[in-house]
């Protein structure tokens, strides 16, 4: 059996800053008509920046979809300034953190809410971090503080609800399995 | 210093079937006005389904927004169903799947894409897994295929593109960090 939905005809109902909604018609596998809604979204960058303590910085932030502060990874959306998502991975880390890396390696990638957006998320670490000498300026929108966390530290800040977003769950524990191969060797 | 944006007003720019996109006018911390685009979801809950034999469901599925098949552990919205997201996890388990569980025990919750929607997932384990007696009927939209898979395998499908999901991301990171801890005993 396929599964493939075929597209019919699509309606771009909002073409925002960060977002695009398209309402899609398609046809079923069993030939019955079903509308889609679905988010276009540029993808983003996203890094675990390890010190040379092993500790990692966290951004804390204001999120406005959840009315709170979070503390993420940093992380930003992809944009026409970057060749590949590597290029926003070094600019993000440069502007939100002050700091570049000796080097950066993909993690993995994942897509954060398949059922209605196409967000894709490259996940890097970033090793050997150094203060750079020249920072990039900040968003004019976005208002961020600097965190230094242990492993332990970065448990406990999800456990109390502050790290919350799927792609710092996914790096925090990437991390306690790096650090559980690590004490199995 | 205080991160928290400030509601100025809201407009609904869009009302559908699975999400509602809001433009809100905010004042910064600086003081300076800034337009967020919201997607308002009714959150969801997903589940880690584990067999008797140590083994994991998951459900194959077309995922319209990424044009692919996808292989992700079951999961649904909530709705008005729903008097908890517990309820939503023991529905979406018997539905999906065919097979309810001695217990459920709530894993973690996470925002899927805090920058521009609130959806949150409720992230359970199912234990003891034995076939339902009577299986409630899918969703008339949804087309799936259930498949079992080992820890190994489930890396194997992460490797290969075909798990993608962040909440699959995280389960299948959940259960090597499991699996890692039990052998560490």
């Amino acid at each position: 059996m396929d599964f493939a939905e075929k597209l019919v005809s699509q309606e771009v109902l909002y073409h925002g800053h960060v977002i695009q909604l398209d309402l899609e018609n398609v046809t079923l596998p069993n030939g019955q008509p079903a509308k889609r809604e679905v988010i276009h979204h540029p993808g983003a960058a996203a890094i675990m920046p390890f010190l040379p303590d092993g500790r990692m910085l966290f951004v804390e932030q204001w999120r406005q979809p959840l009315r709170q502060i979070t503390y993420e990874i940093p992380a930003g959306k992809l944009d026409q300034r970057d060749q590949t998502p590597l290029h926003a991975a070094w600019r993000e880390l440069n502007e939100e953190t002050g700091y570049t890396a000796a080097r950066m390696e993909l993690v993995n990638t994942f897509f954060s809410s398949p059922g209605f957006a196409d967000e894709k998320m490259y996940l890097y670490k970033a090793l050997d971090l150094k203060p750079v000498t020249e920072q990039l300026p900040q968003d004019d929108d976005e208002f961020i503080r600097l965190h230094v966390l242990t492993l332990d530290e970065a448990l406990a800040k999800q456990q109390a609800g502050v790290i919350c977003d799927a792609k710092t769950v996914v790096a925090v524990q990437q991390w306690q399995i790096m650090t559980l191969q690590e004490a199995m060797k």
